[in-house]
């Protein structure tokens, strides 16, 4: 199994196209060790030719194009992209539907809440229906995803997307509100998971037995839009439980058998930096920071 | 007044995500006589500090970034961009608005039918409107933006959106279907038309006053898509005339006193590639064939 990160910050990107932070400033500069990254999406393959792609990010298209491995045979239409696993219903985790029109067959799975909000929305019937086979995913019930890897819907801690926080569809906003994608091939299993508000016990248990977690990395400390001045939110009021403090990731997740890997980076987030102390620290408790075009094999 | 070509190319862009046709095939390898291309968006601007883009393009994100106009100064989220105008309630046309979430103030301006479309997708509401300042837009009417520009949305022969073809809402299927803006600053004359069915008389008349026209370039040949195995329809059929051809836009243009671009150009359409003869053609017929980046003075 192996796995490409398309996109490896937050909804918004780094930098964020109307942020002048100093992260996105030095990242707009061409500084080396503020590399420019796109929104969150991670492609997995058992095989390397038949790809699955976790979360439909804006940047789709760019992603696509900036990374080989899923670009059509010259002379076909054969993309490469098997399926698509939607984990949440944020803009940012599926606005990238959008860009796979064009006559392309592939698989659609996505839990009823996800699928419902697509239904809501007329001008996701761009897909044409008789190509792109929409499977209603039940969370902890494995699939067999038809590219030799097997997926479980994990139902993690979260809250509803933004646009639908004035929604009048209760119904809707009680769904499980975001989810993590566990991917197993080859006897490895892979887990990832964009979004969590609160590392629980019983979240742990599920992540226990992966070997390569790509794990929420949005805000480094819960309050740092607020210190810096770029928002009122805390992360947790986003749905994000923070990389650092006694019920952050790195304290959380730290005994982990996974190789641990921070994706849906917050424009914010300082450990985007390669020379930020934050950075350091990360790596030091055994954490790796990830970045568009990221290969991990295992 | 200034013009900045944020995306040159039709839906799909250049190259297409899934198309390995030719023309794509050149793209992808890096070849420089076949230069990609975004899809389709026109920033202007009467004073240079105060951008009205023109058409929210899915590759939104990446053109604000890649244009450095764009960009809010360091130490602020001052953007640049003070207004949108949508002139088509194709994907192409409006996906790009979900990328200028993020607390941004502007005026998004756009005619009843393409506000209704937005009104009827929740994701929309992932704009903040306290902020964004939606204004309905009567075509032929002129209306002041507040950037030293004046506005008038021109009715143009068209087809609904492609996700609307077996839409159930006749009434939003009725209203027009497309537009192009016309934007006057300083005396001068700019007509931004991504999508022309037909240049009847009446339509040739509506852009005899422009100093500079970018006009819908989607295909050279009305049947290119179907010879090249990249589609069943034609261009008529998808609500673009041609290029070339009796009733193509070289023959029905050529006497128009504005500086003539092509944009929004199809990946099957051979002028893309600098050195095809139907390039040369177009040349020499007093047209230009436009690419991100370029910068129109007037």
């Amino acid at each position: 199994m192996q796995c490409l990160v398309l996109g490896a910050a937050a909804g918004g990107g780094f930098p964020q196209w109307n942020c002048g932070c100093p992260n996105c400033a030095r990242a707009r500069a061409g500084d080396p060790a503020a590399r420019p990254r796109t929104q969150a999406s991670v492609a997995v393959s058992a095989d390397g030719a038949r790809w699955l792609i976790v979360g439909a990010s804006p940047d789709l298209r760019q992603q696509i194009l900036a990374n080989p491995e899923l670009a059509p045979p010259p002379g076909t239409r054969l993309s490469p992209i098997g399926a698509v696993v939607l984990v949440s219903a944020d803009v940012d985790g599926i606005a990238g539907l959008l860009v796979l029109r064009e006559q392309h067959r592939f698989r659609l799975l996505a839990p009823a809440n996800i699928l419902r909000v697509l239904a809501g929305h007329g001008v996701f019937a761009i897909l044409d229906q008789t190509l792109v086979d929409g499977v209603e995913i039940t969370p902890d019930a494995p699939i067999e995803t038809g590219l030799d890897l097997t997926l479980t819907l994990l139902a993690m801690p979260g809250r509803v997307p933004l646009y639908q926080e004035a929604a009048r569809d209760a119904a809707q906003a009680a769904a499980a509100p975001t989810y993590a994608a566990s991917l197993e091939g080859g006897g490895k299993l892979c887990v990832v998971a964009p979004g969590c508000a609160d590392l629980t016990d019983a979240v742990l248990a599920q992540l226990a037995p992966a070997d390569v977690l790509f794990f929420d990395g949005t805000l480094f400390r819960d309050d740092e839009m607020i210190t810096a001045g770029l928002g009122w939110k805390t992360g947790k009021r986003m749905g994000h439980v923070s990389v650092s403090g006694p019920d952050g990731a790195l304290a959380r997740l730290g005994a982990l058998k996974a190789r641990k890997i921070f994706f849906h980076i917050n424009n914010s987030n300082p450990m985007l930096l390669d020379d930020a102390p934050e950075r350091r620290a990360v790596e030091a408790a055994g954490f790796e920071v990830s970045y568009d075009g990221m290969k991990v094999a295992m």
